[in-house]
């Protein structure tokens, strides 16, 4: 007994680190991809607030809502821990108009950065900000219409000027694959409030200790403020931040016109900005974003954003900070859409952000 | 190395069947649950339709929905598919203001549904339903309000008289947990519709196969629906199905009054209702459910669907079918709330099921 249990411990070792993806349990399996080793998943509820309505419950008046309570605004996300994690985890945050979706299966049906990061065994947390998605209890109205706008975030998110694909975009081009890019989107059930996000996720970071946080365009702004806000942030990745820069009193630079338009920073004081400045960060573009001003609002507003970014990375610096922004065509990665991690060559951009972990000793 | 390839294989094989449990790597992870081995997961949007609006896209207009589309009233799923998964997957599907969190952690944190059918080798689908959650892209408009009613669902779901638990029941008192329990809540981003919800989750029985559809409160009519819309539900457990009884065309039974509302069998022609004839279907209910009338409308609005439900088996089982209703109390498990299958006791609620499987040969 003694030794078999030593070989299966051996055998499990190797497992859980990945070496045995030759191995094959049988001739069914021998194509797949090796499988993952999960040591523990689940979801939950983090932050939010709560309000009572004033008056007494009836237990024979239901739907009066007097004297009932309603919980909302929390963060929802869902975790797996690899067997033999590393020690800190990737914290993803979506961005404008998604949930979690963003980080599973990609629209062509390959492996997104929750498998990806989950086979260099990093826990993953998926998270649903504050009135999206599986966390939609918003404590504000909202109205959600239907209103058809595919054709904006087709251009915007830069997989091409609709209806055609830019050349050598790193998108596959079958009806399928656009599909199911559209219907990963999903409505705010609330008003956005940068603070009700970031306070969301901040609680997150709260309960699970130290951790990297993975943020994608929308969610770029509330990020710097979760990082400002709970040191439990020890790194930020950040893809494409759209806007929302936080710059410290006195030093936001001037209002950035663009086709689409205008870019403003926003103003924390110096105290608040020196978290960023403790902190590495990097922040990726990718391609087709105009060197000059151009009127097509998709692409121009990239160009507006890219600058923002080189901005705001020279005014965290100058404080002693550590920035990095890698507009990936210049070392050579081209075709990238507002979509990196998802993207035909999303193992090449993991690469990319391993390797940032690594040099940063995060992982 | 065939030598060392073959001992790899044999336990990969003893680790996929979770024979391995008390191998345990190393100390730390002693106290852990065994991990999960996941040949595969990812997620998908299946169903929905597609609107254009008139007129034609101006890319330098991009906020004018003019000849923009709007993809929505899709499902969205995520799936595991453990190494050496059974023939048939389990699909399960969340009731009225809830999401696929249904399944995942339970409110005071133990494994739900999903894992612990993964770890009995079933691939498991955790659904949102066209217009929640992931889902949200709907082709309705809709308000969403902030109402506070979670005393009206602590009662409706039979937690207890609120701010009383029921004696015995199966849901810890902790202030976190009812915590987590209401933070579940999602809301719809559009009008309910029972064929618009059965329509997703056919599309998504099109694109998986034959499977198991697991059905709770309100996703309880619509699962009928669904098996009589694909083929490939090949059998339904429905915890609490809350309404909307599917019975032939002149075989509905009169309206069922209680002090809640009133309950009303849905119609549909006696060729559509005979394909619930030819699949095994087993039904849940908890306790704390009254016998005779009562008026506090939580308790009697259950004493009526169990009523309701027991005519639907005995209609179905009349044309030949193959339902039973299982009232836990009946059988000697006692406490349970709306929600059997995230209670305390929710492992004898999955031993409970897995020998419906066994028994209809479904395993």
């Amino acid at each position: 007994m003694r030794s078999k249990n030593r070989t299966l411990s051996a055998a499990l070792l190797l497992f859980s680190t990945g070496i045995v993806a030759s191995a094959g349990v049988n001739a069914q399996q021998a194509n797949r991809p090796e499988p993952l080793a999960i040591q523990e998943q689940g979801s939950f509820a983090a932050g939010g607030t709560v309000t009572t309505n004033p008056g007494t419950f009836n237990p024979l008046k239901p739907l009066d809502p007097a004297g009932q309570t309603y919980h909302g605004d929390h963060a929802y996300a869902f975790y797996q821990v690899p067997v033999n994690a590393r020690r800190l985890p990737l914290v993803m945050w979506h961005g404008a108009g998604q949930s979690a979706k963003t980080w599973e299966t990609t629209p062509d049906g390959r492996e997104g950065f929750q498998n990806i990061f989950l086979r260099r065994r990093f826990a993953t947390y998926l998270v649903d900000q504050p009135r999206r998605g599986d966390a939609g209890r918003s404590m504000v109205e909202a109205t959600v219409k239907p209103t058809p706008d595919e054709q904006l975030w087709f251009n915007q998110f830069r997989v091409g000027l609709w209806p055609n694909y830019f050349d050598g975009v790193q998108f596959a081009r079958d009806p399928e694959t656009l599909n199911q890019y559209f219907r990963a989107m999903t409505p705010n059930t609330g008003p956005f409030d940068m603070n009700v996000v970031s306070d969301g996720v901040s609680a997150l970071f709260g309960r699970i200790g130290p951790g990297i946080l993975v943020t994608h365009s929308q969610s770029g702004g509330p990020g710097w403020l979760t990082a400002i806000k709970n040191p439990n942030v020890k790194a930020i990745v950040s893809f494409e931040p759209g806007s929302s820069f936080v710059f410290p009193e006195g030093e936001v630079p001037p209002p950035m016109q663009d086709a689409f338009d205008t870019l403003q920073g926003v103003s924390v004081p110096m105290s608040e900005f020196m978290a960023l400045t403790r902190i590495p960060i990097v922040i990726y573009y990718g391609d087709n974003i105009p060197d000059q001003p151009m009127t097509m609002p998709a692409q121009d507003s990239w160009r507006a954003r890219l600058a923002m970014a080189r901005l705001w990375r020279d005014t965290v610096n100058r404080h002693g900070g550590d920035v990095t922004v890698v507009h990936l065509p210049e070392i050579g990665i081209r075709g990238n859409t507002h979509f990196p991690f998802s993207d035909l060559n999303n193992i090449q951009i993991a690469d990319q952000v391993s390797k940032f972990l690594t040099e940063k000793k995060l992982d």
